[in-house]
């Protein structure tokens, strides 16, 4: 899969994608990652890259035309004109782990960070396919919200991740948040591992991990049930919760 | 303000850290970031961080020791215990620009970034006074997200931004999404700058660039519009726009 990112700042990607997951998956070659300079497609002496808004204002809006010709070069590098081109915006879809997923089946994606007050509308109007936000809160630019999105949707690229770590994803598929994890040691500074993880017995504690599951789920983000079909065993589970501290539970 | 990075990739700020406003900003010693290596906090000879689940299941759980000497260093530094201690978590309260505002007024922020597959739950339980989550989407690692709240929360700090930008940022206080932004030329592609906007005229065009801002979020953001207190005149434009295309405006 392959990413091209228009960026006026290229090098703040690199130190979040020389590392982890993102790293390992460029060396296999399962990603390609390119950031464009938008800067390199002015055509004047001060490469300018932004100007003063018609009708007045604060900020200076990103210009059309370097950003058109960025996607020319795409265009005839590619021998095609690309199919997906995402701009980073407040104004966008809410990026959801769905959007991930849709996203993962491509094979090309653009993306471009706008910055400074804004971008010319023509960008939205004449180039742009899809406008993608992660979040309603103000960046000082998209290059972060393409650095999220790059990572969301890598990890979903077959063969990016492990065997292990996919299958523990699924978890968070089913709709609810995770469970608590412990590891070692079984007591520290004062606090200790449930008694049921250590009792080995794995029908219990698999019922546990459901039951706290659903709790934390329905406690912390009641809104994520809506989407999730619950078995009666669950209706169960969430009721037995109510009276019993899973802590207590002796095998 | 001061921000304390506890991670597991030290080296992945940097590039983000190291631009545009947040860089200023560090410059006029109006931040400080720290970022926190939790691998220097481990007392064995081979620097573990991780560990299996206690109960089985993928994936490795991240210890709790060395993320809680972690926090001792930061105290014993401060001679005071950190006050506020940030998990990033898919399972926190959902990051807004009011947390973004809510976190500005503090002092001081410790941020705890997660890895592999989650992280014991005694770090919950025994040192975080907060979980935020940047969006229902998996991430890698929590980098991303503590870099997403750093630069949502910086740049509202006073006298991070210039006061030109702090000014154009009352749009989206407002509550609505922005009104298309243009700048030069007059004409590329095909593609004009609407007429409205090159009249002169400030009254119609602020006209303008409110209904524009009230159109897209009813058509593309209709929940934000709940949470905004709408004049008459609001109404009296939504209605105009239903019938009358803006380009079409002369003044």
């Amino acid at each position: 899969m392959k990413f091209d990112i228009l960026t006026l700042f290229p090098d703040m990607f690199w130190g979040p994608f020389a590392h982890s997951i993102i790293k390992r998956a460029l060396e296999k070659g399962l990603l390609e990652i390119n950031t464009i300079n938008i800067r390199d497609f002015t055509t004047d002496k001060h490469r300018i890259v932004d100007d003063y808004p018609y009708g007045g204002g604060a900020g200076m809006v990103m210009k059309p035309e370097p950003i058109f010709r960025a996607v020319d070069f795409i265009a005839e590098r590619d021998g095609r004109v690309p199919e997906n081109i995402i701009l980073l915006s407040p104004q966008g879809r809410k990026f959801s782990q769905n959007i991930a997923r849709e996203l993962a089946l491509k094979e090309h994606l653009v993306f471009i960070c706008g910055h400074y007050e804004g971008i010319d509308e023509r960008v939205r109007e004449g180039l742009v396919t899809d406008q993608i936000s992660i979040g309603d809160f103000i960046l000082t630019g998209g290059e972060l919200a393409a650095m999220v999105i790059v990572d969301a949707v890598a990890r979903l690229i077959p063969g990016v991740l492990g065997e292990e770590m996919s299958a523990a994803d699924e978890t968070f598929s089913q709709g609810l948040l995770e469970y608590p994890q412990y590891t070692r040691p079984r007591e520290y500074r004062g606090l200790k591992v449930p008694d049921i993880l250590l009792s080995g017995d794995h029908g219990k504690i698999a019922r546990w991990r459901r039951q706290q599951a659903l709790k934390r789920t329905l406690a912390w983000r009641p809104d994520l049930l809506e989407a999730v079909t619950l078995k009666e065993e669950d209706y169960k589970l969430m009721e037995e919760e109510i009276t019993v501290d899973p802590r207590q539970i002796k095998d």
